[in-house]
């Protein structure tokens, strides 16, 4: 029940009654709202009720633990800790089929590695590339473009393209409890960003239809932008130099570069976060560090330490130690996904 | 005559007269309010004009120049443009300070370029020695530090400090005109942006404070950001490598890496300034750009072409053929600071 259907049912009764059973009715029914479920796809336990109550303790003015609004900085990472990475990430699918599209109308680049091993599936060759390979690929498909032209790219294939094993958008497989959860803390004047090793000009496509993040609060891993003046009109160009991996250490510090402020929650799934949660959790006001475990083959997948993409392991072992809380899918998640269009 | 004190005087007016009176005097005085001049500082003229008709058409919904909200970015250069710079900027008088500081415990300190030659004002030694000079200074003054405690070290300099010349503190010598344009820009739904020469870190000590903008939205140069254990807490230290100094075509690069969007408004006052003023006028969008004039020599410092510091020079060649508005501090600002204390 929302606010406006109590009030109008208030209204009803109070006529009806004469006003007295109204009176309790309302006290009753606005009680209900103010205790509303903010994280209805969390299930009850340990970890929930570590988040609601941060959040309560934070936003109460007067509690000790009280952070003013603009000192409110939330970080996540995003492929696995806010949608799926199996098994790659979706910037992974928008790299297959971006050299497919260009290989269509240049046989040479088809008969060349690597873009004939991406072709043709070929991950034993992919793998011996190493990543130098990997970057020849992300230079030939996203560099010499400009940032507009770019984001057209990326936004028109996001709009078609599908997960080959759910055959869903991949903008449908955000997961729901984190969408909750980053709606619950904007709700609580919490600023939201995303710091993930993702390319910073692919995820600002979608942080703002998909997760409600604004572009400015998208921080990833980049290539260098070129001003360039071309037919008498300034435009920033993708050069085919990495400005740098946001990973490990490069999350803190792009963090302290971007925002200028340690973060009081920050949510991660794998040791490429741990960085990231341990600068959290050094932070003299009230924190909460969250790391994602992918245990839960049933709705989605259960993976970690042998995940060669982005393994869970050392932030496994650390966490602990570190004041990290460790979320499990199987356990603490209701539900997974949004429910099927 | 605020809201509020209208409203009062309305309501006594209409006791008394029985209301038709009251009636006709609200009508004349909500007029007055709504036409209220929002940057009284500003003299009325052909760039006040343009300023507020532009407000008006960006944010009037169904004009053919609306700009939804999100996308009203207006980004700032500081030193010069919403501060002085003259005969130094703010920083440059901070790393004075510091140098003698440092040097009062450190006799080898003294005797040795180029702190000798800072101590001693010794321009013609400091410009011999170029900008490794310059960077040396920058580097024992800034590096080493955490990123808190410099910005301790910079607040407490900035409480006590006060401009040689006027005597004032340096955070009351902020342009009046400008403060009112910002808080103008965002009553209309602008997010502003500080985008500087100026140390990043050094900047997001009084933005907040000054200007109201927020630490997340200043720009500016900065030496790399190392992540350190220490004492089993992590920190960021600033190093002795430079990220990058954020002039000419790094503004556009910058703002393109760290906000997304290309900016409606822009405003700077000098050469190192030009790309980011030329990179807004070629968006899509409505947009405007302007261009500070320091040609008071009454009321502040004229001075253009010849100041070796921070030119204006091919930006004021430029201006017109770029279609950048050119302020001029003697013609468009009825007053240039806030009151003395």
């Amino acid at each position: 029940m929302n606010v406006t259907v109590a009030r109008a049912l208030i209204v009803r009764i109070w006529r009806v009654t004469g006003g007295l059973a109204a009176l309790a009715i309302a006290v009753a029914t606005l009680a209900t709202i103010a205790r509303a479920d903010p994280l209805p796809s969390w299930r009850d336990g340990a970890v929930k009720s570590a988040i609601v109550d941060f959040v309560a303790r934070v936003t109460m003015v007067g509690h000790a633990d009280f952070v003013p609004r603009a000192e409110r900085i939330a970080t996540f990472d995003n492929d696995g800790t806010l949608w799926g990475e199996q098994p790659t990430s979706v910037q992974g699918y928008f790299l297959i089929d971006r050299v497919k599209e260009l290989a269509a109308n240049n046989a040479s680049m088809r008969d060349r590695h690597p873009f004939k091993a991406l072709i043709e599936g070929d991950h034993k060759t992919l793998h011996e590339l190493g990543p130098r390979g990997i970057a020849e690929l992300f230079f030939t498909t996203h560099a010499g473009m400009t940032v507009e032209a770019f984001d057209e790219a990326a936004r028109k294939w996001m709009r078609d393209a599908k997960h080959p094993d759910s055959g869903r958008r991949f903008t449908a497989m955000a997961y729901l409890p984190q969408l909750e959860l980053l709606e619950f803390l904007r709700a609580n004047g919490f600023k939201t960003y995303i710091v993930s090793g993702s390319g910073v000009e692919f995820m600002r496509t979608f942080s703002e239809e998909v997760y409600g993040i604004p572009r400015e609060q998208v921080i990833g891993s980049s290539l260098k932008l070129r001003f360039v003046v071309r037919d008498d009109r300034a435009v920033l160009v993708k050069s085919d130099e990495a400005e740098g991996v946001e990973d490990r250490e490069a999350k803190p510090q792009h963090i302290g570069q971007f925002i200028g402020r340690r973060p009081i929650i920050a949510f991660g799934n794998s040791d490429g976060d741990l960085e990231m949660l341990r600068y959290t959790m050094s932070g003299d006001r009230p924190r909460l560090a969250l790391l994602l475990h992918h245990d839960d083959a049933d709705r989605e997948v259960a993976y970690d330490r042998d995940f060669k993409l982005s393994p869970l392991s050392k932030a496994l072992d650390h966490a602990g130690a570190y004041g990290i809380t460790l979320v499990s899918m199987r356990r603490d998640w209701g539900r997974v996904f949004q429910p099927s269009d």
